[in-house]
């Protein structure tokens, strides 16, 4: 903690900065009020001026990369990791064994150990107990140690159906997503490639993607046993995911009802927003999750928009460290969203 | 029937040459070997010539629109009508009764006429019966007066379920379609305008779309009643359908058995192609429509690709006029997609 | 002025809040630490919230549109006019004689009366002496009373030249500007149809644009009489302004000399940013101007980038207000740009 | 040569299929009446089926790719090289020793030894006299044995300066280009990433873009030496090349004078169409080069538009080759632009 002008600012680190999850990061914390970043870490970009690195953030930091070692964040308050699944797990458990508070943007913290090394064909080095956090569903953060910042679709997926499925209401959802190509990383490869995925749509892992499992089980946690299918597409947007969540019902109810049950479950959620017209770019760089309600009788179409940078990853991790330190959940992540 | 060089060419006329899937039609129709154009009507481009009005066409055509008047077409052998629906059926009932054989890509002559009025809330001025063409389900055309070109949404929506429809082993079925923006006209508004549309997707008319009761009809009409669901998404694509059906089976199948099914049914298409990784630019300008098959046991994914102007509107519109005519279904549709 | 929270806050009020420079006052303004937003008045949307007819801004503001008249901004401290040239004089002479202090974001107080009236072909019913609102250029505001906000191509094209034609070094300069579509306004047109421009690039206007005299005036009064031209063009992007100034000097400089006389007339400007690869992306949606500079000898090759909504409208609208009010220019317009 | 159905049809070659350029040769042959694709070799996709390489063209050839060597093309009457700069050298020498007629798309024998050299870096290893194989300037190919096939960028920039330059009327031009991401190759790297390049525009190699040299010497030989620069930027277009000439007279001309000269020098040039309104979108797939002319007096802006990967690379290679084959150049070539 540091004192800045009139106030004391917690200190910040950032494990693995150079990828798009670390640079929003990077331009998200700018501008929180209570916060400063102190180290940030990077094997490539080691060395190098933060708006050096990333071009966009010229001027915003006099900070260098370093490279990765734990020790460095040894005076933090907290700190996040956005370094790829596999990697982030080498260093977690040191930086807790040190004391520290950490918020993990990787998949090795969000399932159980089995499931997680059946999903990704690895051998998890480093299991921990955590909390998933999305903190509409999981509020009281205050004591958390290690929270497993969600992933992109399950975000999207989970606050489209958690309503229903926490009331037990729900029969089969089947989760068609489209998101946009910052999903994939900073990392060149044929299927990002500008002339590949520009003026097209190309479904992919069609019915095996691995957001399917923590996906299951949240909505499972929630409410029982149903059955759920997922489907991923990559759409010629920037960011953005738009989930279409066919739902099916136990039985008919009316379109108010359900409005109501979701309604009450977000009543007191700063960034879930009821709207007619869902759509990525009326969310694009905000932390809020745009939700729209479709449907009367047995068959609803729950439709959620979320920027997959912000509340898809980073806007949420700030959002889970504003609950972890005990400040207001919107804390820094108040500016509106930019349309067009 | 005019000589031209060596052979005698069919002559072709169009009503309303001043939209997408009129200049379309003048695009594809120029480098048909048996026929060619001598009639386009347009009120609103009318004394202007066609390289004039449809910049990208300069130089390829001598004729100048015309006012609409069915006389102009009393030399025709078919007569292709690209006019809105409501309006189609202001011209087509005189057309047939001066014994032209008319192809309509409006949505006027889709439906039953009941369905079709309570559809689109217009009451029928000169209901007839037609053929649907879809013609790799309807493949004898030969003797068809009148065809009525399916919308874009059904024929991708159709191609992607009907095998499995046919063999009565659907039990439910959700179509996520998402579709480029030409699916939307040339007549700007706001949700197509750039700003709004591009870096965003928008579903709309979530549980209403126009083209449901179409896709219904004839999915029930090969395979018995089954539940449908039809939701459509713009995204920001010039050319494209993409559409996810979600299929679940009455009982389980193999992977294997299913592609069976649908190689048996397509067995004679030239323009159905089977694809490991279906996408919309993997088709783009082409009359192909291409299917990918996933999944196992009781839930398959079908998605199937189409140029929505193309296989979803002019060129499956000169593929039934082939047909119509006794020509080989790709005659002047063979030329290949561009990618990117 | 009204008291909120622990301090006062300036009033503001917005002529003409439907268009994407009235939304993007809107969207900016709500984080200026020192005014609120009091009135906006729109004839299109009155009576609607804010949130209702700007999608994206659902949530930020109680307050609805009101009908346009000048008593309703009685109470103000600043008043922004974001109305179309030919409308703003019809409103503004009355505000000054009010004793409001005015930001006009229309053409309508940018040039001299005469080429005004010549270049807009409209007689000017109310013409004022106005500040040209450049901060970079003229940074004493406190005692304006009413700043032209320049237009966005002009600020892109002066910022670039305005240091080499301050020290009278210029012979000659082409600027090849390519502008977001968002600069075209939010009405739709068959320009802006989203097929239209979607994977294309548009040069219009190509010799007689509106900008053109605004260039001339600001960079001749700078720097003498030299020959300019400017040829705009559309490319299939939201928001940005790059401009590509082809500079022939009047005699040889290093590029080191020129990277000098960027440096200090640049000085003490927060905004502007230099930078060895200048794209629009990375300003997006912040009021940074980027610079880069190339070339050695009798050719430069200035390239700048800018966000056309924001340093090309309300962002450089709000900087002129800070200036005018005795803040910090960059107050309230601090947050970094969004890439990708 | 081979009968086919009817008629003989020739032997083509394709060396290099993998990239864009090698698939838009095979796009365009396929449709082609006179020839026929027999060889296509690919380090990197032998042994695998075109179809299964290149996803849109599946079914269209039987065919698959071999690993490169000379012999294999023993038969061909005409060999494509689509292989990269430094690389193409290595393989033409023998080709032209075994007596075979040779096309070059890469930048290997559009220079001057020595300035090939100097600009490349690259030591020659198979330097050959070549003809630059603009067609539009050098109409007489039927005795040519290998060409070089113009780049991207000197292609628009030539058309769009030719008629001038030989009037020897040009003073100074300026060429500012705008090119779609193909241009860059089909090779992720992070300049051609989706979340860069989307919604963004780039310029790059500002001042020593290695197209330049190849620019000078065309128009040079054709028009005296005059100053030209030229300054590429990379736009989120799939296709296309505009370029924006800004030209300097020596002396002023009227609108209508200029206009003759043009019409004029491109008199017989079937793939020269004048325009109002030039823009990549409507000559995409085809290989129309537009051009609008503006300007009066000593200042013109003569615009161009092509797209890069037809009349910037394989459409004006398969012209190259009907003409060196005395074939009418539009042969094979004559499909409408796709727009939108």
């Amino acid at each position: 903690m540091k004192e800045v002008g009139s106030h004391m600012k917690l200190d910040v680190g950032i494990l693995g900065g150079s990828g798009y999850t670390g640079s929003e990061l990077l331009r998200l914390l700018k501008s929180h009020p209570d916060v400063g970043v102190r180290v940030v870490t990077s094997r490539k970009a080691a060395g190098t001026s933060i708006g050096d690195f990333h071009l966009h953030l010229k001027g915003a930091y006099t900070l260098e990369f370093t490279n990765v070692s734990v020790e460095k964040f040894k005076d933090c308050d907290v700190v996040f990791s956005a370094l790829p699944h596999g990697t982030s797990m080498e260093f977690i458990p040191d930086l807790l064994d040190m004391g520290l508070r950490v918020i993990d943007l990787s998949a090795d913290y969000r399932l159980e150990k089995d499931v997680y090394e059946a999903t990704y064909g690895i051998t998890h080095k480093g299991y921990r107990e955590a909390v998933y956090g999305i903190p509409e569903l999981y509020r009281d953060l205050s004591i958390a140690n290690l929270i497993a910042n969600p992933g992109c679709y399950p975000t999207g997926a989970i606050l489209a159906a958690a309503p229903l499925a926490k009331e037990k209401l729900i029969d089969m959802v089947v989760f068609d997503s489209k998101s946009g190509v910052t999903g994939a990383g900073a990392i060149p490869t044929e299927f990002t490639h500008f002339p590949h995925i520009s003026d097209n749509i190309v479904p992919y892992r069609v019915v095996d993607h691995r957001h399917t499992p923590e996906i299951k089980q949240e909505l499972w946690k929630l409410g029982g046993d149903f059955r759920i299918s997922f489907t991923p597409h990559l759409i010629p947007v920037n960011r953005g995911i738009l989930t279409t969540a066919h739902i099916y019902l136990k039985g008919p109810l009316t379109s108010k009802e359900v409005k109501e049950v979701y309604e009450e479950f977000y009543n007191d959620c700063f960034f879930v927003r009821f709207v007619s017209s869902p759509s990525v770019a009326r969310v694009r760089g905000s932390n809020f999750c745009d939700i729209g309600i479709f449907g009367e009788g047995e068959q609803f179409v729950i439709i959620s928009a979320i920027d997959n940078l912000v509340k898809g990853a980073s806007g949420q991790a700030i959002q889970n460290m504003n609950l972890m330190l005990g400040l207001p959940e919107q804390r820094g992540l108040e500016h509106l969203p930019m349309f067009p």
